[in-house]
């Protein structure tokens, strides 16, 4: 004969390892066989289902409520163990208390730490998003641990996160390495010079770990949480995470780790990853690429390959990083401007700069492009088709009259964003007789235009014909060749250079960039939620406050409603 | 200081090329500063704004309307450059009467030159449809280089044109090769062996001119406009262009450029590409296929590596084509009949021969392939599970009782429209103890009363069996083959063969096939719209009548709606 006792505390908050503490005093005690902890969510009565533990009283219990069950051998020992729950929680509260003061709110454990760049967060999810609010709005990067965060929640954070140069990772982020300290779940791995970005704790874990035994190291590994990379999230701290290592010095090799990311998020994802222009190793977990290299894409399959490839890629680089190039463009040039005579070459075009540049728009319907509100100004980088029908009502075609196309040039060159033009020249019958001798004055006046404003802009020509064409093809590369035009016969490869000459000008993302000196030296954090972290972050040499952080109203959601309203 | 003045002609219509002209004349003229001679349309409107030179005058013009504005560096030079619009119109007009008598209608342009085989349309596109119905009456090809042609004149225009055995280029077709003559804008290319099918006019020139640059040729290249490969349209003209490549014996590879086509367009013209028995190089521009080759399909992913496959595959072909093999079929002869036992090879019948020949029934249901009215009764290339339950009903299985496949195969052999009739003959426990003792003397009787007949019946039959069956096997494809039956033992072998037999009986297009000779020789041309086209023809000593053509009405198209309905 067992004898089972139950109680409900309706709208009490505690943390969850005080839960568990509680669970296992209470298990512990003379007399009693099981115990039982937990929220009244359905899933939590469905567990207590399967360990013969649910009350009536608990069946009744509502998801804000606290249910304590007691399985013992006798209804007195049930009772006895019942009456000692408050002396129990009483007791926990008070050994924390022998460790000396701690802050009530972030706020204040921020003037206590003002240095700390980070908050970890690891209460329950219903208040995890405020947190980690706050923690943004005292210009933190956040840790958000907690699961169960929503995901408006998420998309709200990580835009605000954005706009301010931080980061968030997670929310259900378990494992972070931020300059050789882990966050949450992570293994001691030596610094070294990969970076990892992964949607995926134990992948990072997996990953990093198996660096370090090949005897490399990372410089930051950076979680995202597992919804990053949702068509709704967007990649938002994935695509900050390559800026990050695009920009950091000390990290020589990339690795990307998620499951298969929704097409458009890859797409975007893999563009920021190429314009890094450092080996980037891809683990779509699960995904067979079609290729195993892509330019400074490599694609692994395993979690173990892609480790094993990030080390191989670096003992391949040469012992020094190269010095990067100076730019020779004024900052805030930053876009191609492509106007094209030619509809198929526009598109082969877009087709290639997908892959290569972010915001791109075009006055052509191409999925991952977005359409030009009004063809006749350009936006971010454009291709436009002039040979469109709408440019040419009542009027030739660009490749037979220049006039159109020369007056847009002058108007992208006056843009102070534009940094590269980009041309087609279609010789041939039916063209326009010596398209060069009125496309390079005017390309030559530009060029003076904008050096006199400070400004170097550049101009690339995809010259299609024959050695035959009534033009005089050689004659009209030579012409373009004179006023300073960087001249291609393919399309291809005319265009590929031209994207990777504007990709460095243009954002992996959005918002401000992150701060690279936020990520590195000593690690300084602030803990609201499970003490285990502040206590692995202490271990490794980090300072940490850790805030005695309770719920508003206790927990009671109705109440803190209330209050909340008041405030309003 | 500068002063705009501006004028508006209501619903004139003028040549765009004229229009370029009066605007660069205006734009020469003392004290002008810049000029605008444009059609009232919107975006023409924004183009004038982006120059600066849009007067509210010119805001409140019509989309029909000529709007003529001169921006100078006074009053009065731009009311003097203004007052010689008329004269300057004038003088283009009395300059162009000057070379000559120009016939006012297609009608005396063809009757002036009857050996003309192509008519060119550039006129406005409201316009053109109209006009390139009238060359296709007067049995012309049509090169229709303008654009703002409705979707449903041109599946009309190509409908009328596949019946009559011509080609319809366009509309927005900017390119075309024909026998070494440029149509529209076209590169000098040497000829060649290459054939190019293009739904894209610079993709077109791309191709060719890269070609030419690698040293190699083109026999034609013909476009068909953007739209050709749209579901709507089914693409007619590039189907057509196929059948024409397929049957010139000077081309030996083939390129079809075009975008991505719809699903099942696409699955029509790679049949079609396939039927060609050339090789032939895909650019579905922006589309990745799974496999580089496909029997005698190559896939390029860019304009440049397509013309680079084709050029190597031409230079691994051996130097003389080799010469057409003598159809042994009588005319008339298309068809490939399958009468199955079992439904799985019929099934996978019909997954073979899909892609090999248009015009596909079944008694089993497959996408791309059409349900028989009446599963008694075979219609163009039919497969016919004799297995189905429609047969079944009170009679044993055909794997087992010959009859009613005896009877079918009489049936088939009787139609004069039957090339070869394809079997299987599934051996094994069960089955019939000696099948081929049965159908080897009806198909010698079978192909005795063709051939007093005058056609010549070809049988092909599947032997699924072991050499451990009841039948013995090897005495089946014995008695079987001595009735003149070719035999495999693999259904995927058998049916390949069968199908590539037939492939070339059966017509890539409906219609009139187009004649080769009208795409060879001196080419001689009606050309309707721009001058340039007419010029550059006359350039690669083409002949060429320049129609002095002009829109009902004189393009008021209030007038012309009013005239129409009189006549109408």
């Amino acid at each position: 004969m067992s004898a089972i006792q139950s109680e409900i505390r309706r709208g009490a908050y505690y943390d969850s390892v005080v839960l568990m503490q509680l669970q296992r005093e209470l298990a512990a005690l003379p007399g009693v066989l099981d115990a039982g902890v937990v929220m009244g969510t359905d899933a939590n009565k469905d567990i207590l289902i399967q360990s013969d533990l649910l009350t009536p009283e608990a069946q009744a219990a509502g998801a804000d409520d606290l249910i304590i069950v007691v399985k013992a051998e006798s209804e007195a020992a049930a009772q006895d163990a019942l009456a000692q729950v408050d002396a129990l929680l009483t007791q926990r509260q008070s050994s924390a208390a022998q460790e000396g003061y701690r802050p009530k709110s972030i706020e204040s454990a921020a003037e206590m730490l003002p240095d700390a760049q980070w908050v970890l967060v690891s209460v329950a999810g219903q208040y995890a998003a405020g947190v980690a609010r706050k923690g943004l709005e005292l210009g933190k990067h956040i840790f958000l641990f907690s699961d169960n965060v929503s995901l408006e929640d998420e998309v709200s954070l990580k835009q605000e996160a954005r706009d301010r140069g931080l980061l968030v990772m997670g929310p259900d982020c378990g494992t972070a390495i931020v300059d050789g300290v882990g966050l949450g779940f992570a293994n001691k791995v030596r610094k070294g010079a990969i970076g990892v970005v992964a949607a995926s704790g134990t992948g990072l874990q997996q990953v990093t770990a198996r660096i370090h035994q090949l005897g490399a190291g990372v410089t930051h590994g950076l979680g995202t949480g597992g919804r990053d990379l949702k068509e709704e999230v967007g990649a938002i701290t994935a695509l900050q995470a390559l800026d990050v290592f695009r920009r950091d010095p000390d990290t020589r090799v990339i690795v990307i780790i998620s499951k298969p990311p929704a097409e458009r998020v890859a797409r975007n994802l893999l563009r920021a990853a190429r314009a890094t222009s450092k080996p980037v190793v891809v683990d779509f977990i699960g995904f067979e690429p079609d290729k195993a290299v892509d330019g400074n894409l490599h694609f692994a399959r395993t979690l173990d390959e892609a480790a094993e490839m990030a080390v191989a890629l670096l003992n391949d680089l040469p012992e020094e990083a190269p010095a990067p190039e100076a730019s020779p463009f004024a900052p805030g040039q930053k876009y191609l401007r492509g106007l094209f005579s030619g509809g198929t070459l526009a598109y082969e075009a877009l087709l290639i700069l997908r892959d290569m540049l972010p915001n791109l728009y075009a006055n052509l319907h191409l999925d991952g492009v977005a359409d030009l509100a009004n063809p006749m100004q350009s936006q971010a980088n454009t291709i436009v088709d002039l040979g469109e029908d709408v440019f040419t009502v009542g009027r030739l075609h660009p490749m037979m009259d220049n006039d159109l196309r020369i007056r847009r040039l002058h108007q992208e060159a006056a843009d102070p964003e534009t940094a590269l033009i980009l041309l087609d020249v279609v010789l041939g019958y039916g063209s326009h007789p010596d398209p060069a001798s009125e496309l390079a004055p005017a390309i030559g006046e530009a060029r003076q235009q904008a050096e006199a404003a400070g400004r170097h802009l550049e101009f690339v020509a995809i010259v299609v014909g024959t050695d035959e064409d009534p033009q005089d093809m050689a004659a009209q590369i030579e012409t373009l060749e004179a006023a300073g035009v960087k001249v291609f016969t393919s399309n291809q490869e005319g265009v590929a250079y031209a994207g990777q000459r504007v990709q460095p000008l243009n954002p992996l993302t959005e918002g401000q960039p992150v701060a690279l000196e936020s990520l590195r030296g000593p690690l300084s954090a602030i803990n609201v939620g499970l003490e285990i972290f502040a206590e692995s972050l202490k271990d490794q040499g980090a300072e940490v406050m850790w805030v005695d952080w309770r719920p508003p109203a206790g927990g009671n959601e109705r109440l803190a409603a209330i209050l909340a309203r008041m405030r309003g």
